[in-house]
C-alpha cells in the first residue's frame, strides 16, 4: 500500500488543487491518487504546433491553426457545422443566442453548474423536470409535463456521456414547436447506432475543459443542426461582426478560441485512440472488479461507451459518505459528481419551487471514481478493494 | 518605395487578417504596412513559462502562473483587487453582474462594439449619451441628462486610452447613487495625476488581446474598488462556485483565463518597458511629422500617454475617405476607428432613438493609423509623406 500511496506523490499538489472547482468537499492535499489528472501530449509535439503560431504571427481570430482544428475535429467526430469555442459555457450560452431562446427553458437538475448557471446568466427561466431513475437523465415525460406558454427550448444533457432518449426529446420539441439544444459536455466521441451524439437537436455542446478526456486547455464547441445557425454564431463569437463585410446585425460576446488553446487540441487529436484506449481499459477493468458490488447509470442501449468519467451509486447517503471516507482516508480522491441536484441551489429556485426527487436522491449517493490515462491497473485494483472493504 | 512595400510582404496574410474582425473595410492582402502587428516574446520566453506549466501538470483553473501574473500585474499598475479573466468582453460582463446592473445602462457611442454588446448580451438596456467633441470621451453633462430612474449604471470608455473627466463622472454617479464601470480596454498603464487609470470606479476593465499593447493572447482585467466585489467575480469567472467551500451561491459564467495565456503575459511583461519606449518613439514621430496637418483627441491634462492608438481627425468624410484610398493605393492600412457611431447600429437601437451628432460626425472622419513595435521609422515617414500628399 505504501507503494501505491507514493505513485502519484509528486504531482498532489498539481492535481487535487485544479479540480477543487468542481468538488463539493474540500481539497484533500494528501492525496496520492486523484479524481483526475489532464492528459498533456508531449511538450515537443506542443510546442510545434506552437512554433507554427509563432511563424503565422496569428494567434487568435480565426487563424490557421484553429481552422486545422476544426476541419479535423469535424471529420474525426463526423459531424458538419461545428464551431469551436473559448469554453463549453460559452458554447452554450452562443446556442441559446443564437436559437432566440426566451421566457423559461426545461433542463436538468442532475449536471454541472454550467447548464444552469448558463441559462441564468442570460435572464432566462430555469424549468427543472426531474431525470429518470435509470438514466440520470431528463425524464422525456417530466420534460412534457413542464412547458408551458413560456417555454422556448428544452436543454437535456448526456450526463457522463450517456445519451439521452433522443428520439422521445425530438418529438417533443418538434410537437411544440420549441428548440432542442443538447448539453454533450461529456459525451465526446460518443455515436448513437453509428451517428455523433453531436448531430442530435438544433445544436449540442460539448467541452474541451483540462479535466475532459480531450481537451484544448479550456474551449468547447457548438454543433448546429442547420448553416445559416452557425453563420450566425460564427458572428457572435466575435462580437456581433461579419467578418467579411465588417456589418455588426447580431450580438455578440469574445467567444473565440485562440491559437494556442487549438495548438493543444491539435496535439491531442493527434494522441486520442490512445487516450481512448487507454481509458476504457480502466472502465472496463473497473467494472470487472466491481460486479455486484454497486450499480451504475443504464447507458443507452446503441451508444459506445467513451469512458468519461467511473460513476457509482450506492444504497444510501450514509453508505455514500462512508465510502467517500474511507477512500480518502486511504489517499483515494472521489466526488459526489454531480451534487447537489441544481433544483435545490437557492439563486436558481424561481417562485413556483420544484422538486426533483430522483435527482435529489441519486446527488446524495453517487460517487465518481479516479479516472484519467495515467492511472495504472494496480491503482484501479487498490481503489476497487477499498471500496469493497467499506462496504 | 518599392523597398519600403516589401519590408513586410512576408507577413501581410497573418497581419491583416487577424485584424479583419475590427474592420469597416474589406481586409486588403496587398498591404505591405499593416494597421497592427501582435508583439512576440522571444519563442524561448515563451516556452520557458509553458514549460512550468507542463512541470506542473498545471493548465488551468487558477494556476501558479496566472497567481504570479495577478501579483506582479497589480504591482505593476499599482492596483489591487485585480481579477485575471478570459477576455475583456467578459471582464465587463462579471463587472456588470458583480455589480448587479438592471434596467438601462448610460454609455458612450464611441468605442468598440464590444463596450455595447457586453451590456446587450445580458439583456440590459443602452442608453447612449453623446461625446465630448474635443476628447471623443462620454460628455458628463450629456451623461446626466440620460439618467431616468431605471437607470443602473454609467458605462465611460476611455477612448484610445485617453482618461475621461473622472471627477464629473464620479460625482454624477454619486449624486444619484449609480454604478460607475470604466471600460478601460486601451488605457494600459495611463496614470493620472501619479495614480492609475485603473483605480477609478466602482470597477474598471482592461483587454490583453493581441491587438493590445500589452497582450496574453486573449485575456483581460477587472480591478475592483472593494475587495467584497473582486470576492464575488472570483466566484462569477469559476460558474459561480466559491472554491474553498464549494457552495454556488451565485450565478457565473467561464470566465477564466488558463495558463498558457498567463505565459504569455509574464512573458509580455518581461519585455513591456521595452514595447511601451519602442510605441512612444512612433506615437511622437508621427506627431512631429504630421504637425499642423491633421487634429487628434485632446489628451487627458494629466494623464500619462501610453501610445495605444494613433488617431487623426480628418476635417470632412470625404477628406477622410480620400485619405484612406489612397493609404490603400499605396500599401498602407488605416481605419476608421471607431466606426460606426453605435448608436448607429440597428439591434441596438431602443424604442426612444437617440440621436448623437457628435459620436457620428467623428466616426465619419477619424483614422487610425499603423502602429505596432516592429515599425520602423522610415516606415512611419513614408506613412506621413503619403498623409500630407493626400490632403
Amino acid at each position: 500500500m505504501n507503494t501505491l500511496l507514493k505513485i502519484n506523490t509528486d504531482n498532489v499538489e498539481t492535481i487535487s488543487t485544479p479540480l477543487a472547482f468542481q468538488s463539493p468537499h474540500k481539497k484533500n492535499a494528501n492525496c496520492p491518487i486523484p479524481l483526475n489528472k489532464p492528459y498533456l501530449p508531449s511538450f515537443s509535439k506542443y510546442t510545434k504546433y506552437l512554433a507554427t503560431m509563432y511563424d503565422n504571427v496569428w494567434i487568435t481570430n480565426n487563424g490557421p491553426l484553429l481552422k486545422e482544428l476544426t476541419v479535423r475535429m469535424e471529420e474525426y467526430l463526423g459531424v458538419k457545422n461545428l464551431l469551436l469555442t473559448s469554453s463549453g459555457t460559452i458554447a452554450l450560452q452562443i446556442a441559446y443566442k443564437t436559437l432566440n431562446l426566451t421566457g423559461n427553458v426545461i433542463t436538468t437538475p442532475y449536471s454541472f453548474i454550467a447548464t444552469s448557471n448558463s441559462l441564468d446568466w442570460l435572464g432566462l427561466e430555469l424549468n427543472f423536470a426531474d431525470i429518470d431513475n435509470k438514466t440520470f437523465n431528463l425524464c422525456p415525460s417530466k420534460a412534457l409535463e413542464a412547458i408551458n406558454n413560456q417555454t422556448s427550448a428544452i436543454v437535456p444533457v448526456h450526463v457522463y456521456g450517456n445519451p439521452c432518449n433522443l428520439q422521445a426529446l425530438e418529438n417533443i420539441a418538434t410537437h411544440h414547436s420549441i428548440k432542442l439544444i443538447y448539453d454533450a459536455a461529456h459525451a465526446f466521441n460518443v455515436k448513437v447506432a453509428g451517428r455523433s451524439v453531436m448531430s442530435f437537436g438544433d445544436a449540442s455542446i460539448v467541452s474541451f475543459h483540462a479535466t475532459k478526456l480531450f481537451h484544448c486547455i479550456e474551449g468547447g464547441a457548438v454543433v448546429f443542426k442547420r448553416k445559416d445557425d452557425l453563420e450566425k454564431a460564427a458572428q457572435m463569437i466575435n462580437f456581433g461582426i461579419n467578418s467579411s463585410s465588417g456589418d455588426i446585425n447580431n450580438s455578440g460576446t469574445n467567444g473565440k478560441m485562440s491559437e494556442a488553446h487549438a495548438a493543444m487540441g491539435l496535439a491531442m487529436l493527434d494522441n486520442i485512440d490512445k487516450i481512448l484506449k487507454r481509458r476504457l481499459e480502466h472502465y472496463y477493468l473497473y467494472k470487472t472488479l466491481l460486479s455486484n458490488k454497486v450499480t451504475y447509470p443504464s447507458w443507452h442501449p446503441e451508444a459506445t461507451q467513451n469512458a468519461a468519467y467511473f460513476p457509482i451509486v450506492l444504497e444510501t447517503e450514509d453508505q455514500c459518505s462512508r465510502v467517500f471516507q474511507h477512500l480518502e482516508k486511504n489517499g483515494i480522491q472521489s466526488r459526489r459528481y454531480f451534487s447537489p441536484s441544481l433544483n435545490e441551489i437557492k439563486h436558481l429556485s424561481t417562485a413556483k419551487q420544484t422538486s426533483c426527487p430522483t435527482s435529489e436522491s441519486l446527488a446524495k449517493r453517487t460517487l465518481s471514481l479516479p479516472l484519467f490515462v495515467e492511472l495504472s491497473k494496480k491503482e484501479i485494483k487498490y481503489v476497487c478493494s477499498r471500496i469493497r472493504a467499506s462496504l
